[in-house]
């Protein structure tokens, strides 16, 4: 039985991967009149007098909303709603076991931008954060940008800025043991979507000087005329003037990023980069360049997305743990500072990073502390 | 320690009634890709070919939303969105506890009826039902009707229609104690708002005959010009001239079932009444006419909505079990003909009724397949 088939039988053994439970008593009919009518009555009234008191008598602190316009679902990109619903599921469940935060899957019905923001909007006082996902650019960034003006929750776009954090606190360990500093790499990131803008900003945060960007087509350039106001940003501080394929930039380069579902890699662009290079190879769910293709061409280090390899690049190292501490310590919004804090403390969570363990594995309890502490020192 | 503060106490010591689970199990790499990326690619594929598979491979299954414009909470009526929410997560973890149902309490940020509709169609997707919770009328009417228009998954306001069946089981084994027919009693319903008008309607579908109306100024009748387009309605059926007060109503009626925050009722309109009424005091947390007061006028039968009664009239006899049944047989929608049945099923899982047991409690679990089966047969 293939790895499909056997999710396939999982996910339908269980009939779903998520469900609620009631955490009070319900055994008599005082529990009800307590719980509900009349004298839920109560915790009605002191909410209504003050509207901190929901985060005492109700779910609402511990409750997040997991939104999806379904446009970037994984390498399937824009599915449809219901096909898109199993992930927004198990994103829920990874949010309730690392590390006890209660989640609510949405799908909706739209993909206009204006729209979604209108009915998150319109659900927005149940939840105490909107987690945005598998929302694809360059709606995402708008999205993300007009909802955190319009509500007074915090709003997150996992995929960006989780994948930002986790990268990055890879790199960090990486040049541990190649005993490098990030300011001296030349980094290429290739495909400009949600992701790899955001990986770009924090890189850039982190004091990462030297790195190119390609899109799809070409790098980006100053001649070219078709980049939206997003990739005009990454310019302003990557100025590249020349508009050369992804081939020409990967020459001399030592860290090579790739969040794509562009299948352009070869054995012949890793021997043009500069001698022991970083290479993410994260497409999903086959990486670009097998890490044994990789490393018979001289990369020192090669992550991937996939559980099966060592060195896998996964969003739920940073998600949760970021979370709880923003939850618990009533953080507004996560800014850069706590990005960039979640990603050193995550990255030295790990004592002696090893060419194959440069980060923990997600069921490493531990590295939960020190991420939720490192994003609380920050507020 | 009265009610109120136990309520509170309780309300904070749990930090919120409901939370989520994960149902599969999740302790290693392996689970993570089988449940999340890469593999949980498997269910979407299968649901982007046939939307139905969602049903077997997601929780949308056994997954309803809870929405309310919290215009009509209780009897605190239209309070404010979060003050709203503590009744929704109480009726959200009785579908849980009566029957296994995952229930999602959202409070939204509107009340205009048009976006009420617009933000529901936009969240739809994940949900198998959309209960629709304390919404005031007239607006409840026209929200319920257009999405149940606009969607393909059923709708429901159990306000109207659990109240509506729950009201009936009552009548129909109230007046076996009596020996009566309901098509031979006069019946008095007082003030024209969301319950009382689903009442009214389901009364009629069980053939009461003799039906006067009264909002919280007079009787409907045809020289009044201030009525609504359902209040019109109700007097297509119950045809009634004279603009009298609810007092002249009451003269020689059998059954009165007030429904309303109004202050009205008093012992002297109990006394014009027909000999041992059957009445419905259904003010909350505060009777209109405590039983006792009630019974010294000769009332037959008293029912009220508290627990610390006798005759509790709860929806939780009514909305778990047809949902479970509508869920369990894939129904559409609920009917006129679905109520009907289950409330002449909730009235005969009663044996024997009593003058102070009319109908079960919402612990005695054999009413649920009563009621659940019921529904199927209609089906």
């Amino acid at each position: 039985m293939d790895y499909f088939e056997k999710s396939l039988l999982l996910h339908k053994k269980f009939h779903g991967k998520l469900c609620t439970k009631e955490k009070v008593s319900l055994e008599n009919s005082e529990d009800l009149s307590t719980y509900y009518s009349p004298w839920v009555a109560a915790p009605c009234l002191e909410i209504q007098k003050d509207e901190k008191k929901a985060y005492d008598y109700t779910r609402k602190w511990n409750n997040i909303a997991i939104i999806s316009d379904w446009s970037a679902v994984l390498w399937l990109w824009n599915i449809w709603w219901l096909a898109g619903l199993p992930v927004m599921e198990g994103k829920a469940i990874l949010f309730k076991k690392f590390w006890n935060i209660d989640a609510v899957p949405i799908v909706l019905s739209t993909q206009d931008p204006d729209e979604v923001i209108h009915i998150i909007e319109g659900i927005a006082p149940s939840f105490w954060w909107i987690n945005l996902e598998d929302i694809s650019a360059p709606n995402c960034f708008y999205i993300e940008k007009k909802l955190k003006e319009k509500l007074n929750i915090p709003v997150f776009h996992d995929d960006q800025h989780g994948t930002a954090i986790v990268v990055l606190a890879w790199i960090i360990n990486a040049l541990k043991l190649k005993w490098e500093e990030l300011s001296n790499q030349k980094i290429i990131i290739s495909w400009a979507w949600a992701a790899a803008i955001a990986i770009w900003h924090l890189l850039r945060k982190a004091w990462a000087k030297n790195i190119i960007f390609s899109d799809s087509k070409w790098l980006l350039s100053t001649s070219r005329e078709d980049l939206n106001p997003y990739k005009q940003e990454v310019l302003k501080y990557n100025i590249n003037n020349i508009s050369w394929t992804i081939h020409d930039g990967l020459k001399d380069s030592d860290i090579f990023i790739w969040v794509s579902k562009w299948n352009i890699l070869n054995s012949d662009d890793i021997k043009t980069m500069n001698k022991n290079p970083i290479i993410f190879a994260l497409a999903n769910p086959t990486p670009e360049i097998s890490p044994e293709e990789a490393k018979k061409w001289w990369a020192y280090i090669i992550a991937t997305w996939r559980s099966d390899y060592p060195n896998q690049v996964n969003n739920v190292l940073a998600f949760p743990w970021i979370f709880r501490g923003a939850l618990d310590w009533e953080i507004k919004q996560i800014t850069d500072e706590h990005k960039l804090a979640a990603a050193y403390a995550l990255a030295n969570s790990v004592k002696e990073p090893e060419i194959e363990k440069i980060l923990p594995t997600a069921f490493e309890k531990e590295v939960v502390e020190n991420i939720a502490t490192a994003v609380k020192n920050i507020a």
